[in-house]
């Protein structure tokens, strides 16, 4: 609509310099030490949907990091959509790597630098904006609820509550969020699925102490090595998962679907080239984009044990850990998935050391249907703005309260995101396009028109 | 005697106080924020050396840490006896398992805890005390010589230069060393053997940046699990080290040669306790005293890759780290071995990854002849002090320039500890018996009166 367009290339560096702002406070959730600056973020959020024109906007506290909610009723008959998004952050390290600083964000060959620019800052935000627009064009088409949360990066731990104490308040006939990505901005694409997240951390224990590795070198277990040895073993040489159990209900896809899947634009030079490496890896028999979206996977976030410091110290240490996560697909569960993990870690362990097995947080994995109104409308709304049909794809990331949503509230999600798989999610030198920020300001308007229309 | 008995009766408290202003200085030789204390450490020992009553005493400086000499030469055509020592210490890390400060030391149940205090500067300073005493009393029966140096905990990189360089000043008859331990006060043992070091550090590296374990995971090589897999490929089923041509120049012991090691006192129930662990572990078809003596070792010494942080962090990492070390035995050469070592590491690299391996530092192993006068003085020596004949055995650790000493002076070493294994060397509370630390002043004027008799 014209309107939207005028009032966006009037307004477009304000909303810009806005986000700029939004990424300057380090909102990172995993790490105590900037519990202030989440909340400070918050009510930075709060500020922003009051002064776009939100009504009832709240800082809502929770055990962990509080929920920005906020609203526009315009009429309680027609239909309503919830936006779901996060303002907290990853940690940003390793520091080193980054160009710039991460809570200093820069613009460069179109993009803006920053932690939390793509995920999720950067993509929220462009619904504010995009509910800024239609509010002051007086166009707004349905009722519109937001519900931006500070524990996205950390399991969600407090929003099941939430949405279990607020179901009045957050009735909606849809969610919509943006925290994916597409293939490009010449290929835009939907997610029509998430992986969902089991993580786990363990603890090996050989002696009771660190030892000489001289005096004891040989003759005690070294948990480090025990620990490389129980990690080694988690996969097959086929690189199956060698977890009973661990694939008795995954979903397996048909020829068809998979064939569709492939199907997508994909440059698998181009992809290895881009990381840097000589080879992908991974499941026997699937290809990458069915490795990354319909096949569940076991990584190693992180290892630690023993002297990690400058120089040697010749140390046979007590204790050696690990976090690992699992990517889990339609029909997995992950409470069952984090119990087999368990059980199997604690089996295969040695003799001659101890283990425990923590489960950090996880999530479910989620299968949009494509058949929706919202599904039709965000395909129609991209249609719209990108001259072009979506291709619709399977995302290999978790965002663990879709499954929520749908179990709490009853309510499909749509995941209409502008992000690239590029941009260094969770990574150094996350970045976010800028014409993908102002992609998205314009494309939210046309969903809740076409949604709007299509519910009647 | 008589005369040392009652010297060193009357000023025991005061050699007990100078140890502990010693152990108050940190003198890290691996971490570089300690290079100010490391200096400050040679000055005292300097001033102790001068105070006893060595002649010519310097602190020569190195390109690493500097090398404390002094002498007390009585007569040139007398048998000379050349003390090595270090004055350098492990880091002190992990710091929250200590009980107290490492370099505040206290005195508990008759043990002096704090870092160094077994490894080496108690031990060395027993020499200074001994010394002392001789030279009160009058009663030097040899030329004495020491050298104290500050880099034995990180591979002694500049010793041998000096050696090369003053072949004249270190012109000696054999080498004697504290810097070993016993079996206990009840069972006096001798070390006749050390073992070689070879120290590595690897690095495999996945993706050019650390990545989304969503986006990406299940697809791209996890430098995290592939270091994992190849160091669990290290030891086979039966704890034997598979890198190729590892064990072809060890020297195997004959039926009576291991008979005799395995005649030591040894408590595997006790050790086990010690320890808190519910088995040993090991090289298949050895015994413990045997894994720990005669038989090479590989060991992880540190592991460390993605996020290590508090909470949770669904990266795959772009790199992992890990410290490797291998204990020698007589006939491996520790150069020989490190390229082996290498050659392997990267030839079990998955394509997917890149691997880079640094050699740290090493050195070779050491076997003492028991027949030599040296040997049998130091055996008369801890007979008249303790009232039994001490146990000869294979110690696991190494000092590497034992073999340095044969190889540039043409010295062999006598190896006489007064340590306990349970003196938690290069762990948290490492500590050294009050009793050991005056038993070995006791001990070492036997030792150098029974040389100097036996070598006329």
């Amino acid at each position: 609509m014209q309107v939207w367009k005028d009032y966006q290339a009037q307004h477009q560096d304000r909303f810009l310099e806005e986000l700029l702002e939004l990424l300057r406070i380090p909102s990172v959730s995993a790490d105590s030490r900037f519990n202030g600056d989440v909340q400070k973020c918050a009510e930075a959020v709060k500020q922003r949907l009051q002064e776009a024109g939100a009504d009832n906007v709240e800082v809502c506290p929770t055990a962990g990091h509080p929920i920005v909610y906020g609203e526009k009723i315009i009429d309680p008959s027609l239909p309503t959509v919830l936006v779901y998004g996060h303002y907290d952050v990853q940690p940003a390290d390793p520091l080193e790597l980054w160009h710039s600083g991460p809570f200093e964000p820069v613009i460069k060959d179109g993009n803006i630098y920053a932690r939390g620019s793509a995920d999720d800052k950067g993509q929220f935000y462009m619904h504010v904006k995009a509910f800024e627009t239609m509010h002051r064009t007086n166009t707004i088409p349905c009722n519109i609820k937001f519900m931006i949360e500070g524990e996205e990066e950390v399991g969600s731990a407090n929003l099941g509550i939430f949405l279990e104490q607020n179901k009045e308040k957050l009735k909606a006939d849809v969610v919509l969020i943006s925290d994916t990505s597409m293939i490009s901005l010449d290929s835009p694409s939907i997610d029509t699925g998430l992986r969902g997240l089991a993580y786990m951390e363990v603890e090996v224990t050989g002696p009771n102490r660190d030892l000489h590795s001289g005096v004891y070198g040989g003759a005690v277990a070294n948990p480090a090595t025990i620990l490389a040895k129980m990690i080694a073993s988690l996969h097959d040489e086929n690189n199956h998962i060698t977890i009973p159990g661990f694939y008795d209900k995954v979903q397996e896809l048909t020829a068809e679907e998979r064939a569709a899947l492939n199907a997508a634009p994909f440059d698998e030079e181009e992809y290895k080239k881009d990381l840097g490496i000589n080879d992908v890896w991974g499941e026997k028999g699937y290809t990458t984009i069915e490795r990354t979206g319909i096949r569940p996977t076991l990584e190693v976030n992180g290892i630690w044990g023993g002297y990690t410091g400058e120089g040697s110290k010749t140390v046979l240490p007590s204790k050696a850990f690990a976090k690992i996560s699992m990517r889990l697909v339609p029909n997995q569960d992950w409470h069952e998935i984090s119990d087999l993990f368990t059980k199997h870690f604690e089996a295969i362990a040695p003799k001659s050391v101890t283990v425990k097995v923590n489960k950090h947080h996880g999530g479910s994995p989620y299968v949009t249907p494509t058949d929706s109104v919202a599904y039709k409308a965000a395909h129609k709304a991209i249609e719209a703005t990108f001259g072009k049909e979506p291709i619709p794809v399977r995302g290999g990331g978790s965002i663990p309260i879709v499954a929520l949503f749908e179990k709490t509230l009853g309510l499909k999600t749509v995941l209409m995101g502008f992000g690239l798989d590029s941009d260094n999610l969770h990574s150094p030198n996350e970045k976010y396009g800028v014409a993908n920020y102002y992609k998205g300001i314009e494309t939210i308007p046309y969903f809740h028109q076409y949604f709007a229309e299509m519910s009647k």
